[in-house]
């Protein structure tokens, strides 16, 4: 079973305050981006992978998807998400990515944000998830970025007035290792091109490629985010189902 | 016009005295990546945008393609190709790429080694090619890795017995200037999603990416290429014209 970070209470006690839980999609920056890369709703099947707290599973459902079920690994993140649904209009359910088996050409969109790289056979994932697309359906998923995944110290290093965002290791995939809330967060590290020629490979064709940038916009109401535009810290990618 | 350093006698001595050019396509590391993207060749009408010495349209020539031209911007490398050339037999032409147009549907593949991260305009660069390939015509291409490109200082630094690639302003498309055999090297930076969504938006569809990693072999042969598997330097792309 992968690592379930989020049922430990001092890992959820941190996460459930960052801004993208607190206060949702408006708390999460790329998610106009995201956003623009969804296909049209109405009337579409919808599983959200990795739901959390079901943010982006109700916005779907409020914006005309036919039904959305939302997966995710955590207890806490199930019930959170259940408790915030006040229609009862989702079906959140816990699954393991790593072990999820969606039902064939049932779906007709899956989404998921920042979960991919906690599965450590994205190849099974994909095979998995083209096989519960309908015929052209549409996938949907944000990753961190792998340039942000990749080196063995994550963290900015001060170079006079310049902040640097330091590499290595990169071609070198598997097993992360990071700090956050707790120690040895564990993630797995695949290449732009491991990820994309696993999608291709299975069937996928690429409709868009997005590295989050922050807009000027978006700096000047939140200053912190000018670090982004110095390294790609997430990675987006739309796809659909072509064969 | 693009900026023609391959004619300034400094760096044209510096740059002939690379592998990849004293030894061709066995000094390019990459080549048997790029090989392995490419189509079948026989038959096949070949531009190689930015031939340089001609090693890659020399090989597809001789790899069963039924005509191969060279472009390059400089004399001096269109000049070593043709001395190189014993059989006469591909068209070796000096052309700027921020300029070139080729005659509509007249290929059947576009290749390019390391040329386009010089040009200035990609998205008409593509239109371009994108006219200028048959219905399901190939491109290949390899550039500069846009997180090999992107810094302020691209160069290793050391920490303790790590070697770290600093990257910044990622995000911040535009001109890069280096030193490179000669100071002021201009080249521009685009992210891998604008490269790749232009490519796409264009009619192009993605069929395969690679960021060039040595192998083990590789590295016994040539320890200093180990340092490759820390950062991506290289960007390979493979994609079809799909409408």
């Amino acid at each position: 079973m992968a690592q379930n970070i989020y049922d430990d209470p001092e890992f959820f006690a941190g996460y459930s305050r960052l801004p993208r839980q607190a206060h949702g999609l408006a708390g999460a920056p790329e998610w106009n981006t995201v956003r623009a890369m969804l296909p049209v709703l109405h009337g579409k099947r919808v599983a959200d992978l990795g739901c959390g707290f079901g943010w982006a599973s109700r916005w779907m459902r409020h914006n005309g998807a036919a039904c959305v079920t939302g997966y995710d690994l955590s207890q806490n993140m199930i019930g959170r998400a259940r408790a915030l649904s006040r229609d009862g209009s989702i079906d959140y359910r816990i699954a393991d990515l790593d072990t999820l088996e969606l039902p064939p050409s049932s779906l007709d969109l899956i989404y998921s944000s920042l979960a991919f790289h906690y599965v450590k056979d994205f190849d099974r994932l994909t095979s998995m998830m083209h096989r519960a697309l309908t015929s052209r359906g549409v996938l949907v998923f944000s990753i961190e970025h792998p340039i942000f995944m990749a080196g063995s110290k994550p963290d900015w290093i001060e170079d006079g007035k310049v902040r640097i965002w330091p590499v290595n290791q990169y071609s070198i995939e598997g097993e992360r290792r990071t700090n956050w809330f707790v120690a040895g967060v564990l993630k797995y590290h695949r290449t732009i091109g491991t990820t994309l020629n696993t999608l291709i490979r299975t069937g996928f064709q690429i409709d868009r490629i997005e590295e989050f940038a922050p807009t000027k916009a978006q700096i000047d109401a939140h200053p912190g985010l000018a670090e982004e535009l110095e390294r790609p810290m997430m990675l987006l990618v739309a796809a659909h189902k072509s064969c």
